[in-house]
C-alpha cells in the first residue's frame, strides 16, 4: 500500500527516496552502501539491459565475462587508474573464516593472501591483462567485447541507484589497430547511449566530451551523455572512453600491423549502469508516483475490472481477461523489444476504485484501462494515460472493440510526450550567461544548464566549482561555433560550454 | 585455428579442456581459480539464461537482486550455513588502498572494517535477513524471487566450468506460508531443471532427493537433476533445496497467519550454474570439437561459400547471403526462443575449404552449408549435420529450394538426436548391482551409474564413498517399488539409490 509522498516543490531529494520506496523499486540493504533492488526496480533495469543488449550486438560486439578479483598489482600498472580507484576499493586479504571456541565465525589467520585482491570497481585492468594473449596481430583486431557485471566502490555517500558502493553495470572494452577506429568507436557507443537515452528512456541527453578535469583516469579523453533531472540538476548518464594507448602500454600489448611492424593497441572503454534507473525516475515522474516510459514498463497496460454485485464483478472480470488475451496476441515489434505486451488484471475487489487506481499510478504503469458495469453496459471502458495522472488522464467511453489499437497508438504517444516534455523543460531551463555574476544568479535562481564561455584551464574551471558547485558537464557537440571570452578570466574561448550543478 | 584436440579415449580430460581452449569458451585467468569466460562459452550461457528466466516467469517467479557482500555474522547465524562454507569464504577487511612512497600501493591500515564482508557465497542469509521486513502477513506470501549473479567459493581444485572459486549462476529464494506450499514449490523448480535440461540441453537426467549425507548445508532436504557424462561419471547439474522453517528461524521472519497467528515461514532455495557447459559439452561433444545442441547454440548454421575465381566466388557468397537472409526472416518460435536464427558466413576464401569445415566443426555449430560452383549450377548444395562430423554427416545435392524447410526441421532432428543418444549412453551404463563386489568391479569396469540396495545410514554411505569414491547421486523418483538387503550390511533397504563416481 502506498504510503505518502512528499511533493517535488516542498523537497525534491524526500520524493526521489519516496518514489522509489512507495514504487516498490529498491531499499537500503544493511551492508553499508548496498542496495537490494527490488522485482518493480529490477524489472526495469532487465528492460533497459535486453534494449542496449541489441544495440550492441547490431554493433558488432558480443559478451564475455572476466573476474570479480583484481590482484592489487594489476591495478598499481596503470598510474591514473591506481590513484583514481585506490581510496575506494573493497580488499580481500584472506580466504578462509574458521570457528574458534568462545569467539564463533572468525577470520583464518592462517587463511591470509600472498597478495590482497581487490573487487573490481571497472574492469580494464583485468581485461588488458587477458587481451595480451589474445592480441598477436593485427588479424586479432577489432575486440570488440561487452560485459554485464556489478562492479564496487566504496562511497562515503550514497544514494539509491545514483550512488552505491555495489552496482550494476555494463562495460564494454574494445581493441583496434588504429587510433582512427578506435575513435570512432568511442562515437558510435557514445550514439548508442543518446539513442537508448533518448528514444528508450525518453531522457533526452546532451553528447559531448568531459573536459580534462572531468575524464576517466586512464582515459585520453571521456565523452558522455548527460540530461537534466527536474531540479535542474545534471545526472552524467553514460561515458564512452578513448583510453589511448595507456592501457596497452601499462599492460604491454603489442601486435603485428599489416606492413610487419610491432604496435601497441589502441582502446576503448565504456559504461551505463543502474544509475540510470534514477536518471528515468527524476526525469519522469511525478507527485503522484513513478512514471515510465512504455519502452521500459514492466507493465504495459493494467486493467482494472470494476462492480459490486457477484454478477458484475464476474462480467467485467471476464471482460478484462478477454481484453488481456488480445493484447497479449498482438506482434511483436521493435517499440516493444519484440517481447509481448505484459497486461496487468488487478482483481482486488476488496479495495476501493480510487486506492486501486492510485497504486497503478504510483508504479507508473503507462496505461490503465478502467471497467465498470456501466461501461461494460455500453462496450465501451475508460482509458487513462499515466503521463497525465488523475482525471486529466482520463478518456471515457473508448468502445471495447477500438482498445487493442488505441493501446498500440497510445503507448507510442506516451513515449513521444515523454521526451518531448522533457525536452521543452530542459531548454526552457538552459540559459546562455555571458558574466560570471549572472552565472551565480541564475545557477541559483531558476538553475539550470548554463552555456558560458571559458578559458579551458583546470584552474579555472575548479575556481568556479569551489565558489558555486556547478561543474562543467560536457562541452556540447551542438554548440555554436562562437568564440568569446572567459567568464570568469576574459582569456579566449573557443565555444560555449555547459555548466551546472550535478548529481 | 584450431590446434590438436586429444582424443576421448586417449584422456578424457585433457580432451574436456582442449574443447575448452579449441571452441574458445574460456580459460583461466591470472586470479586464482578464477576463470574468464570467452565469448563463444558466454554465449551459450545466455541462451541458458533466456530460456531459464522464460520458464521460470512462466511459473511466477520475479528476479531481484540483493548485495555481493555478506557481513560475517550473517553467516554465523545459521549453524549449517557457516559449518558449510566458512572454510572457503573470500573475506573483505579493507575498504581502501594506498599510495605509500618506495612501497607502491598498499592496503590501508586505518580503512579497517569494523566487520569482516564476505562475497556470497550462496545468498539465503542476506535475502532472509531482508524477507524479515517483506513479511509481516501471509498476504505478503509467497515470495517467489530469482537472482542472476556471480558468486564466490574459495575452491581449492578448480576446472573450467565445473569447478570454479567464481561462477555465475541463478539462486531462487521463495518464501511460503505453509509447508505443503513451500515443498510444491521445490519440486516445481526441479521440473523446470528437468525440462531445461533434457529439451534445451538435450542431456537426459535422473531426478530425485540427494540423501542427508549429500544435502546443502542449512536444507532438510535437496532435490537435484543428475546427469551422466562420457566417461560414466556424474554431474550434478541442479539443485531444489526444500529449507523447512531453518532460515526463517534463523533469521526470526515470522508472519500472521489467516487465522491470526504468528508463524515462521517456510523456504525454499535452487539454483543452476555455468557449471551446466561444462556439462552440455561432456554429454554431447566429440574428438572433432564441441557439439552444441541447436536450441543453445549460439550459431545454428555456418554457410561456407566456395570457389576458386573470382566470379566463382562472387557467386557462392551471392547465394549464401540470398540463404542467410531467407532464414533469419523465418517467423520466430518457441524453439529458438523466439529469437531469430542466427546465420554466419564463413568468407575466407583464403582458407582451404576442409580447414574451414574443421573450424566450425570444432565450434560446434549444428548445420553446415556448403555451396561451391558444381553445387550451384545445379542448384544445389550440401548439407552437413555436426551430430555426426566429416563425410557421415553429409547430404550432396540438396536443393536450395528446400533449404529453409530442411534447415528447421534439421535443427530440431539433431536436437532430438542428441538427446535419444546421450539416454541411450547412459541406459547402456546403468546397471543394477546385488553385492558389494560386483558394485566394485563394475564401477571400475564399465563405470556407470550402479543401482544398488542401501541401508539408508550415513555410516554405510561414507564407507563406500571411502573405499570405492562413489557417492549416492540420488534416490531417483523413477525407481521400482522393490525393497532388498543393502549390498555392503546386508540391512533392510527401502528401494535402489544411484552411486556413481562424479565430478
Amino acid at each position: 500500500m502506498a504510503e505518502v509522498i512528499t511533493p517535488r516543490a516542498k523537497d525534491y531529494s524526500q520524493w526521489y527516496l519516496d518514489i522509489v520506496k512507495n514504487a516498490s523499486m529498491a531499499e537500503n540493504s544493511d551492508v553499508r552502501g548496498c542496495m537490494v533492488i527490488k522485482p518493480h526496480g529490477y524489472a526495469i533495469w532487465e528492460r533497459m539491459q535486453r534494449a542496449l543488449d541489441r544495440m550492441f550486438k547490431d554493433t558488432g560486439h558480443v559478451n564475455a565475462y572476466f573476474p570479480l578479483f583484481i590482484p592489487k598489482s594489476f591495478l598499481a600498472k596503470e598510474e591514473q587508474m591506481a590513484e583514481g580507484f585506490a581510496k575506494e576499493c573493497a580488499v580481500i586479504t584472506h580466504y578462509r573464516l574458521k570457528v574458534v571456541p568462545g569467539e564463533g565465525l572468525v577470520v583464518d589467520p592462517d587463511a591470509k593472501l600472498e597478495e590482497p585482491l581487490i573487487v573490481r570497481p571497472t574492469s580494464e585492468t583485468i581485461i588488458w591483462h587477458t587481451y595480451k594473449n589474445w592480441i598477436q596481430s593485427y588479424r586479432d583486431l577489432p575486440l570488440l567485447i561487452n560485459q554485464w557485471a556489478n562492479v564496487v566502490r566504496w562511497e562515503m555517500r550514497t544514494r539509491l541507484f545514483l550512488r552505491t558502493t555495489e552496482f550494476l553495470w555494463q562495460e564494454g572494452h574494445t581493441a583496434h589497430a588504429t587510433k582512427l577506429e578506435a575513435e570512432a568507436e568511442a562515437h558510435t557507443i557514445l550514439e548508442v547511449y543518446r539513442t537508448f537515452a533518448e528514444d528508450w528512456m525518453a531522457m533526452p541527453v546532451l553528447t559531448g566530451p568531459k573536459t580534462d578535469g572531468q575524464k576517466f583516469p586512464g582515459a585520453d579523453y571521456t565523452l558522455c551523455i548527460e540530461a537534466m533531472m527536474q531540479d535542474k540538476k545534471a545526472l552524467q548518464a553514460g561515458t564512452s572512453h578513448f583510453l589511448g594507448q595507456n592501457f596497452a602500454k601499462a599492460f604491454d600489448v603489442q601486435f603485428q600491423t599489416q606492413a610487419g611492424q610491432r604496435e601497441y593497441a589502441w582502446a576503448t572503454s565504456w559504461g551505463v549502469s543502474t544509475r540510470l534507473i534514477g536518471g528515468l525516475i527524476m526525469t519522469h515522474s511525478d507527485d503522484a508516483g513513478l512514471v515510465c516510459p512504455p519502452r521500459l514498463a514492466p507493465i504495459h497496460v493494467v486493467v482494472v475490472p470494476l462492480g459490486k454485485s457477484d454478477d458484475d464483478k464476474a462480467n467485467s472480470l471476464k471482460a478484462a481477461e478477454q481484453l488481456k488475451e488480445s493484447l497479449v496476441k498482438l506482434p511483436r515489434d521493435e517499440f516493444l523489444g519484440y517481447e509481448p505486451m505484459v497486461v496487468e488484471i488487478d482483481k482486488r475487489f476488496n479495495l476501493s476504485p480510487g486506492q486501486r487506481f492510485i497504486d497503478w499510478e504510483v508504479k507508473g504503469v503507462p496505461i490503465r484501462i478502467e471497467m465498470g458495469p456501466r461501461d461494460l453496459a455500453q462496450q465501451t471502458c475508460v482509458l487513462a494515460r499515466r503521463d497525465f495522472p488523475g482525471k486529466e488522464g482520463k478518456t471515457v467511453g473508448v468502445p471495447l472493440g477500438e482498445l487493442p489499437t488505441r493501446v498500440v497508438a497510445l503507448l507510442k504517444e506516451i513515449q513521444k510526450n515523454l521526451f518531448d516534455r522533457a525536452k521543452k523543460y530542459r531548454d526552457a531551463a538552459s540559459f546562455e550567461v555571458n558574466s560570471y555574476d549572472e552565472f551565480k544568479k541564475k545557477l541559483e535562481d531558476p538553475g539550470g544548464f548554463l552555456w558560458a564561455h571559458w578559458d579551458g584551464t583546470r584552474e579555472t574551471e575548479e575556481r568556479i566549482a569551489t565558489e558555486t558547485k556547478a561543474t562543467i558537464r560536457c562541452i556540447p557537440f551542438n554548440r555554436s561555433k562562437e568564440t568569446g571570452k572567459c567568464m570568469v578570466t576574459g582569456a579566449e574561448s573557443a565555444g560555449r560550454v555547459v555548466f551546472a550543478k550535478s548529481y
